[in-house]
Protein backbone atom coordinates (compact mmCIF):
# COMPACT_ATOMS: atom_id res chain seq x y z
CA UNK A 1 0.00 0.00 0.00
CA UNK A 2 0.99 3.33 -1.12
CA UNK A 3 1.14 6.10 1.96
CA UNK A 4 0.86 9.41 -0.52
CA UNK A 5 -0.17 10.05 -4.00
CA UNK A 6 2.37 11.79 -6.50
CA UNK A 7 2.85 14.26 -9.55
CA UNK A 8 5.45 15.48 -11.25
CA UNK A 9 6.25 19.17 -12.84
CA UNK A 10 9.04 19.44 -15.51
CA UNK A 11 8.34 23.19 -16.83
CA UNK A 12 7.66 25.29 -13.90
CA UNK A 13 9.79 26.70 -10.91
CA UNK A 14 10.31 25.57 -6.65
CA UNK A 15 7.92 28.48 -5.84
CA UNK A 16 5.63 28.15 -8.79
CA UNK A 17 4.89 24.89 -7.86
CA UNK A 18 4.36 25.29 -4.08
CA UNK A 19 1.81 28.16 -5.58
CA UNK A 20 0.03 25.50 -7.55
CA UNK A 21 -0.41 23.46 -4.86
CA UNK A 22 -1.82 25.69 -2.50
CA UNK A 23 -4.12 26.65 -5.35
CA UNK A 24 -5.09 22.98 -6.25
CA UNK A 25 -5.67 22.55 -2.60
CA UNK A 26 -8.13 25.12 -2.31
CA UNK A 27 -10.08 24.33 -5.02
CA UNK A 28 -10.70 21.38 -2.46
CA UNK A 29 -11.58 23.08 0.31
CA UNK A 30 -8.01 22.95 1.72
CA UNK A 31 -5.91 25.55 3.38
CA UNK A 32 -2.31 25.70 4.47
CA UNK A 33 -1.82 26.04 7.91
CA UNK A 34 2.24 25.37 8.36
CA UNK A 35 5.07 25.45 6.03
CA UNK A 36 7.88 24.16 6.45
CA UNK A 37 11.32 24.80 4.64
CA UNK A 38 13.27 21.81 5.23
CA UNK A 39 16.55 23.05 3.61
CA UNK A 40 16.31 26.16 5.23
CA UNK A 41 16.26 24.31 8.56
CA UNK A 42 18.81 21.46 7.69
CA UNK A 43 21.32 24.68 6.93
CA UNK A 44 20.67 26.63 10.09
CA UNK A 45 20.30 23.85 12.68
CA UNK A 46 22.93 21.15 11.02
CA UNK A 47 24.56 23.58 8.80
CA UNK A 48 24.29 20.61 6.22
CA UNK A 49 23.21 21.06 2.47
CA UNK A 50 19.58 20.13 1.50
CA UNK A 51 17.50 20.46 -1.80
CA UNK A 52 14.46 22.35 -2.34
CA UNK A 53 11.58 20.75 0.24
CA UNK A 54 8.73 22.15 2.08
CA UNK A 55 6.07 20.12 3.82
CA UNK A 56 2.75 22.46 3.56
CA UNK A 57 0.08 21.44 6.23
CA UNK A 58 -3.58 21.12 4.32
CA UNK A 59 -6.46 21.41 6.75
CA UNK A 60 -10.06 20.96 5.51
CA UNK A 61 -11.80 22.76 8.70
CA UNK A 62 -14.64 20.96 8.63
CA UNK A 63 -13.61 17.67 8.36
CA UNK A 64 -10.56 18.34 10.73
CA UNK A 65 -14.07 19.11 13.35
CA UNK A 66 -15.48 16.05 12.18
CA UNK A 67 -12.56 13.53 12.74
CA UNK A 68 -12.13 15.23 16.15
CA UNK A 69 -15.75 14.85 16.79
CA UNK A 70 -14.91 11.09 16.02
CA UNK A 71 -11.45 10.54 17.41
CA UNK A 72 -10.12 13.46 19.87
CA UNK A 73 -6.59 12.27 19.67
CA UNK A 74 -6.51 12.18 15.48
CA UNK A 75 -4.69 16.03 15.93
CA UNK A 76 -1.78 14.11 16.37
CA UNK A 77 -2.11 13.00 12.81
CA UNK A 78 -3.27 16.38 11.31
CA UNK A 79 -2.75 18.41 9.55
CA UNK A 80 -2.29 16.23 6.27
CA UNK A 81 0.63 16.97 4.52
CA UNK A 82 1.99 17.74 0.74
CA UNK A 83 5.72 18.35 0.22
CA UNK A 84 6.94 19.61 -3.10
CA UNK A 85 10.44 18.48 -3.49
CA UNK A 86 13.63 19.13 -6.05
CA UNK A 87 15.96 16.41 -5.81
CA UNK A 88 17.18 16.70 -9.40
CA UNK A 89 17.16 20.56 -10.76
CA UNK A 90 13.93 21.34 -12.72
CA UNK A 91 12.04 18.29 -11.92
CA UNK A 92 9.41 18.87 -9.09
CA UNK A 93 7.98 16.24 -7.16
CA UNK A 94 4.42 16.67 -5.56
CA UNK A 95 3.55 13.87 -2.96
CA UNK A 96 0.17 14.14 -0.44
CA UNK A 97 -0.27 11.86 2.36
CA UNK A 98 -3.18 9.33 1.83
CA UNK A 99 -4.54 9.52 5.38
CA UNK A 100 -6.33 6.17 4.98
CA UNK A 101 -1.98 5.12 5.25
CA UNK A 102 -1.37 7.66 7.99
CA UNK A 103 -4.12 6.48 9.85
CA UNK A 104 -4.23 2.68 9.76
CA UNK A 105 -2.91 1.70 13.42
CA UNK A 106 -5.80 4.09 14.71
CA UNK A 107 -9.30 2.02 15.16
CA UNK A 108 -12.45 3.90 14.92
CA UNK A 109 -15.20 3.47 11.81
CA UNK A 110 -16.56 6.76 11.99
CA UNK A 111 -12.77 8.19 11.46
CA UNK A 112 -12.26 5.67 8.74
CA UNK A 113 -15.17 7.00 7.07
CA UNK A 114 -13.94 10.67 7.70
CA UNK A 115 -10.33 9.66 5.89
CA UNK A 116 -11.81 8.12 3.01
CA UNK A 117 -13.35 11.30 1.85
CA UNK A 118 -10.60 13.35 2.60
CA UNK A 119 -8.71 10.72 0.66
CA UNK A 120 -10.68 11.09 -2.43
CA UNK A 121 -10.51 14.94 -2.33
CA UNK A 122 -6.09 14.86 -1.88
CA UNK A 123 -6.03 12.28 -4.54
CA UNK A 124 -8.16 14.82 -7.07
CA UNK A 125 -5.70 17.77 -5.68
CA UNK A 126 -2.89 15.75 -6.81
CA UNK A 127 -4.54 14.93 -10.71
CA UNK A 128 -5.39 18.68 -11.05
CA UNK A 129 -1.94 19.93 -10.34
CA UNK B 1 -1.72 -0.62 19.18
CA UNK B 2 -2.33 2.70 20.63
CA UNK B 3 -1.04 5.58 18.20
CA UNK B 4 0.03 8.26 20.90
CA UNK B 5 1.33 8.40 24.53
CA UNK B 6 0.06 10.40 27.12
CA UNK B 7 0.06 12.26 29.97
CA UNK B 8 -2.57 14.49 32.29
CA UNK B 9 -1.82 17.73 34.23
CA UNK B 10 -4.54 18.85 36.94
CA UNK B 11 -2.53 21.77 38.23
CA UNK B 12 -1.11 23.90 35.45
CA UNK B 13 -3.25 26.66 32.88
CA UNK B 14 -3.42 25.46 28.97
CA UNK B 15 -0.43 27.77 28.46
CA UNK B 16 1.81 26.48 31.21
CA UNK B 17 1.20 22.81 29.41
CA UNK B 18 2.05 24.37 26.28
CA UNK B 19 5.03 25.70 27.73
CA UNK B 20 6.06 22.65 29.68
CA UNK B 21 5.59 20.56 26.59
CA UNK B 22 8.07 22.55 24.66
CA UNK B 23 10.58 22.58 27.76
CA UNK B 24 10.81 18.62 27.20
CA UNK B 25 10.64 18.42 23.71
CA UNK B 26 13.77 20.89 23.98
CA UNK B 27 15.80 18.66 26.70
CA UNK B 28 15.39 15.58 23.89
CA UNK B 29 16.73 17.88 21.09
CA UNK B 30 13.47 18.27 19.25
CA UNK B 31 12.23 21.92 18.28
CA UNK B 32 9.40 23.14 17.34
CA UNK B 33 8.74 24.03 14.06
CA UNK B 34 4.59 24.38 13.64
CA UNK B 35 1.84 25.32 16.36
CA UNK B 36 -1.83 25.11 15.07
CA UNK B 37 -4.34 26.45 17.34
CA UNK B 38 -7.87 24.92 16.25
CA UNK B 39 -9.77 26.42 18.53
CA UNK B 40 -9.13 29.89 17.43
CA UNK B 41 -9.36 28.11 13.70
CA UNK B 42 -12.49 26.61 13.80
CA UNK B 43 -13.89 29.85 15.29
CA UNK B 44 -12.93 31.83 12.19
CA UNK B 45 -13.34 29.11 9.87
CA UNK B 46 -16.60 27.54 11.07
CA UNK B 47 -17.91 29.98 13.40
CA UNK B 48 -17.65 26.74 15.75
CA UNK B 49 -16.98 26.74 19.17
CA UNK B 50 -14.04 24.33 20.22
CA UNK B 51 -12.53 23.66 23.54
CA UNK B 52 -8.36 24.76 24.16
CA UNK B 53 -6.42 22.55 21.61
CA UNK B 54 -3.20 23.20 20.09
CA UNK B 55 -1.13 20.78 17.58
CA UNK B 56 2.46 21.80 18.53
CA UNK B 57 4.93 20.17 15.19
CA UNK B 58 8.09 18.60 16.79
CA UNK B 59 11.30 18.01 14.48
CA UNK B 60 14.83 16.63 15.34
CA UNK B 61 16.63 17.68 12.85
CA UNK B 62 19.05 15.13 12.73
CA UNK B 63 16.98 12.25 13.17
CA UNK B 64 14.67 14.10 10.51
CA UNK B 65 17.31 14.46 7.79
CA UNK B 66 18.40 11.04 8.80
CA UNK B 67 14.91 9.65 7.79
CA UNK B 68 14.30 11.64 4.29
CA UNK B 69 17.49 10.21 3.47
CA UNK B 70 15.71 6.73 4.08
CA UNK B 71 12.72 7.54 2.78
CA UNK B 72 12.33 10.85 0.98
CA UNK B 73 8.92 10.57 0.94
CA UNK B 74 8.46 10.81 4.74
CA UNK B 75 8.02 14.26 5.08
CA UNK B 76 4.58 13.77 4.13
CA UNK B 77 4.41 12.36 8.26
CA UNK B 78 6.71 14.77 9.42
CA UNK B 79 7.06 16.34 12.08
CA UNK B 80 6.07 14.32 14.83
CA UNK B 81 2.92 15.85 16.37
CA UNK B 82 1.93 16.54 20.32
CA UNK B 83 -1.31 17.70 21.19
CA UNK B 84 -2.17 19.42 24.33
CA UNK B 85 -6.06 19.58 25.04
CA UNK B 86 -8.41 20.78 27.63
CA UNK B 87 -11.72 18.76 26.78
CA UNK B 88 -12.46 19.63 30.57
CA UNK B 89 -11.74 23.08 31.88
CA UNK B 90 -8.84 22.54 34.48
CA UNK B 91 -7.50 18.96 33.10
CA UNK B 92 -4.82 19.43 30.12
CA UNK B 93 -4.16 16.16 27.76
CA UNK B 94 -1.17 16.65 26.59
CA UNK B 95 -0.40 13.38 23.41
CA UNK B 96 2.46 12.64 21.41
CA UNK B 97 2.73 10.72 18.09
CA UNK B 98 4.13 6.98 17.85
CA UNK B 99 6.06 7.56 14.44
CA UNK B 100 6.08 3.80 14.29
CA UNK B 101 1.91 3.90 14.65
CA UNK B 102 2.03 6.68 12.14
CA UNK B 103 4.68 5.35 9.67
CA UNK B 104 3.22 1.73 9.76
CA UNK B 105 2.16 1.53 6.53
CA UNK B 106 6.08 2.52 5.15
CA UNK B 107 7.54 -0.74 4.42
CA UNK B 108 11.76 0.98 4.81
CA UNK B 109 13.59 -1.48 7.10
CA UNK B 110 15.94 2.00 7.93
CA UNK B 111 13.40 4.17 8.49
CA UNK B 112 11.85 1.63 10.55
CA UNK B 113 14.99 1.81 12.94
CA UNK B 114 15.12 5.16 12.98
CA UNK B 115 11.33 5.39 13.85
CA UNK B 116 11.83 3.66 16.65
CA UNK B 117 14.77 5.41 18.15
CA UNK B 118 12.53 8.86 18.08
CA UNK B 119 9.76 6.57 19.69
CA UNK B 120 11.71 6.09 22.51
CA UNK B 121 12.90 9.74 22.40
CA UNK B 122 8.78 11.43 22.10
CA UNK B 123 8.42 8.76 25.46
CA UNK B 124 10.53 10.05 27.59
CA UNK B 125 9.45 13.70 26.40
CA UNK B 126 5.75 12.37 27.74
CA UNK B 127 6.89 10.83 30.91
CA UNK B 128 8.61 13.80 31.83
CA UNK B 129 6.14 16.55 31.56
Amino acid sequence: MSYYFKTTLNNVSFDEAIDKTVAALKTEGFGVLTEIDLKATFKKKLDADFYNYKILGACHPQFAYNALQAENKIGTMLPCNFIVQERETGTIEISGVDPMASMMSVENESLGAIAGEVRDKLKRVIESI
